[in-house]
């Protein structure tokens, strides 16, 4: 059994939201609110606040609300966000590196462990205190260490390749990056992907400029 | 009236996703698709695509299915994707680099007219064929070259100032990386804003394998 069985990929997505809005009441001073309140800020309404919470046993007290600080962590600890989880990235490009140097995986339950590249220009640099190691090694580098995670910032046709050998090494999560739906193969097997499409959230967002600016051209109907 | 009225968020999301899986079909030559199919590939029901189509008129024929190459492009121009809506990008950090290489923005439904950013370093380097111009010219910028849409590659408290300049400039869209839900300061405004957390997927990636982990450390239960 999952830890938590049953919790939806809604409520589940809705988490790190939880998490990030409170870790910012907390950067203000907030100390308590009401799941009212919390609702008001975060754009939901306060049934479906309490509702999600209640999966992981419900954390508010009647005519109190919830205590902010003891709630993050609560959520935290739920995200797992308080594990190290060895991760490794494969390929370092720009976006790559963008990732490397933008996200704090220590804070978000992960552990870097090691960088791999094929670039020549880019093998033995360092960052984020470990240097850049050639990907032939990746498979020798997982029996040894064993990455429970990887971060793949490869184009499509090497992640298909790579993919594969990694969940054969233990890998148990992918963070994807290249233009290739994972999930689709890995869908029977306990492997978790998270398909990161840029390229959808752009579409999505030139969908609804252009299908509001019809509004704003044609104000007769 | 916007254009697609009444088009849940949901179905909106899932847009993207078909037009990326045609382009997939047309690359390797696959002419016609019968909702089954399109639907054993892409992970949902026969009745969802066919609802969610719906939406936007329908396109399959009963007994013959889609035509790969007329849906994509219909898909397409419901995304506004045939659209050259002119977008800028502020902050020319890594993160900024890695998808100013990373996007082909022309192929979705923009065209990038100017790149911003504060840091002497960067100011006069060209990246896609354009200039790093001085934020300081920025209102001035937008006051010239009318951009629909820009892209927040910058830290929380900068977007937090900037983004209303530029609403008040004419931006109707943000694609936000910065850690700040943009979205909510807008609401009751004609103002699209696309956040992408980056830190929530890899939260959510968290969640997912310590919840399965504890699936795989515990066969008692």
């Amino acid at each position: 059994m999952p830890r938590y069985p049953g919790v939806s990929t809604s409520v589940m997505r809705r988490l790190p939201r939880y998490y990030r809005f409170l870790g910012e009441f907390m950067r203000t001073g907030v100390e308590r609110i009401s799941s009212r309140e919390f609702a008001e800020i975060i754009g939901l309404t306060a049934s479906q606040i309490r509702q999600d919470l209640s999966h992981f046993g419900g954390f508010g007290q009647q005519g109190y609300g919830y205590n902010v600080s003891s709630l993050h962590a609560e959520i935290g600890h739920i995200l797992g966000l308080d594990q190290k989880q060895p991760i490794i990235l494969i390929g370092a490009g720009n976006l790559g590196m963008a990732i490397l140097n933008y996200m704090n995986f220590q804070s978000m339950g992960f552990e870097l462990i090691g960088i791999f590249d094929r670039d020549p220009r880019v093998l033995g640099r360092i960052a984020q205190n470990q240097p850049i190691l050639h990907s032939d090694g990746l498979s020798e580098f997982c029996r040894q260490h064993r990455p429970a995670a990887a971060i793949l910032c490869i184009p499509r046709s090497a992640a298909v390749e790579i993919a594969p050998i990694l969940v054969e090494r233990g890998v148990r999560a992918f963070w994807n990056f290249s233009h290739y739906d994972l999930s689709l193969d890995f869908r029977d097997k306990m492997v978790s992907v998270e398909n990161v499409h840029l390229g959808d959230s752009l579409m999505t967002l030139s969908f609804r400029l252009n299908n509001m600016l019809e509004d704003i051209s044609d104000p007769v109907s």
